[in-house]
């Protein structure tokens, strides 16, 4: 069966890039099945590819070839990746945007040598998708180079307890429906006082009135703000990375 | 041969929720080719999904499974369902967005069964993706759910005639173009009055010259109007659902 | 093994005009491998697409089909071609959009018939897209209609040298990061003074101090106008067609 590579980047599709990649993959490794995932993550926003990425690496087969390139420090001294965790293989800078993959434990990481006549603007096309396609055809991730050495890795923020009891996060994501992402647990079986504002805590969207701002426990497990057929966001004026308040109830008598 | 599965979303691809789509169907099932309709639907654009997959669906070949989430009422009570029509699969919420295939003749339904571990927010990953895995491997539809009882349905309205003879329509789509395309059935062999503006009525986009307002007959047998090189709907201030009236000409001598 | 078809268009993917070439594809050439490029070209812009298909269309396999749709002309007298170039095969409107390939030695073209029953608005789905079917199937390009005559070519402008010796070159692209693509060919070894600003030479993006404006030689081989994790485009107020000088270093003693 074909080996499967995804593609995730910032780079657009207008520009001919992605299919430059593309156009690689198919000719390196015949037979490939190339899936998108997403060329429209902002502009060298690394955290947000990598939380993009903690979503969907783990639910695709194992022996899939994650490529993900989002790199600011194109051609600069940060090494180039090849991981392999738990069956699946990624392939990206060393930016800290593979971190799902190498926080696990298992994984395993080799930088992968960059040849001399590869773009220094474009790793994408001529590094990463050549060793996307080395993997995707089978080839063991010890070939493509020597152990890396301490990647960078990234993480979401831990929510706090202060003192007071109350539990302080931040909005890690607004997704596409304007719903805020928060990295907190949700307190089961009751409101949840966000920020000084009683919020109340739902199911699923459908559940709220027309208007309504609610929280929910997401799809990843997480905390989400969300107003029914409208923005969260929006209407807090919230925005990856405000501060977010979980007070505890009042005590019981 | 590998059975293909459409996507058809509202989710925009940045987030990582198409990639856990994705994921979900080649792993459930192997060798499935995934064919991108659409993700940037406008969020909750329960009609916009419905035209766009009034345009496809049947065009695929036989056994194709066309996957639709655009679900505002996801989690809630509304059912889950797979439709088997004109041997093409769909699966997607009963929300009116699967009429196409279901007013068809012969269309048989199911409703699915939502698992207790599915995720209220995420039916599109843990309810249709499953099910839309299990049609591509041939499962049978009546395996997957009792008959459906009544589904949703929604129409684009037909245009109505006045007493004077005048049509009334409306404008069912802005196209990507600006083409404002009615649900207007055209009068050939002459001008349409279009709302008591001349507006002639030509072949093709380029039959215009530059600035002109035209009519024409488009690709799905509607009248639109178009402009060249130009939004229409931007000339004109024209929104889905805004009214088109086509008079006829004064009778002849 | 399954044929390439790969697809540019300028059609956006919310009205289901994509949707409709997919499925004409699959269902005429079964098991196609279809591969998305771009679907947001502007709307009408021939030379965005041509170079876009400049970068990948040599980069796929042999045998590959590019099908590129962007179309103004549509259903006009412009004809609608195939061509076999290098081993690869396009298809799509002759307007120009095409020349990377036309412009090659041995390049051979053909103008492909249109059926009456092809709607003269969308001739992406009706001629376009049977003919990327039929050449993804192994018919031969000559089957496909008769010699074309004469196919419009548009080309990339050259840099000019005026007699003071700068070189005068424009704007051919702004890309998704804003690095205003030129068609200078950058002199080595030395500062560029870009319209009367000198613009250092450097090798990456992340060779910038941040907000520095820098010169670079993209992955195309052409001069780039780039500012780190910033655009250049927007900084200095370019867009496509504007005119860069570059002016010669004074003489050495």
């Amino acid at each position: 069966m074909s080996r499967i590579v995804t593609l995730l980047t910032d780079f657009g599709t207008t520009d001919g890039y992605v299919g430059e990649l593309k156009g690689v993959l198919a000719t390196s490794a015949a037979g490939v099945s190339i899936v998108d995932i997403a060329h429209d993550i902002a502009a060298h926003d690394v955290d947000g590819a990598r939380l993009a990425l903690a979503r969907y690496w783990r639910r695709f087969p194992e022996g899939t070839v994650h490529l993900v390139v989002v790199d600011p420090g194109v051609g600069s001294a940060r090494a180039a990746l090849a991981v392999a965790s738990e069956g699946r293989f990624l392939v990206g800078p060393d930016n800290g945007v593979l971190s799902p993959a190498l926080l696990n434990a298992g994984a395993r990481c080799v930088a992968l040598e960059v040849p001399a006549s590869a773009a220094p603007t474009f790793h994408g096309r001529d590094v990463f998708a050549p060793a996307a396609a080395e993997l995707a055809q089978g080839i063991a991730l010890d070939a493509l180079g020597e152990p890396c050495m301490d990647p960078e890795i990234r993480r979401t923020p831990e929510a706090t307890r202060r003192q007071d009891g109350a539990v302080v996060g931040v909005v890690i994501s607004i997704d596409r429906f304007g719903n805020a992402v928060t990295n907190l647990v949700a307190r089961r079986g009751g409101n949840n006082d966000l920020g000084g504002r009683a919020i109340p805590l739902r199911r699923t969207y459908a559940d709220a009135a027309p208007g309504e701002l609610i929280a929910l426990v997401g799809s990843s497990g997480l905390v989400e703000l969300a107003l029914r057929e409208g923005s969260a966001a929006a209407a807090l004026g919230l925005r990856r990375g405000a501060a977010v308040v979980l007070v505890p109830p009042p005590s019981g008598p």
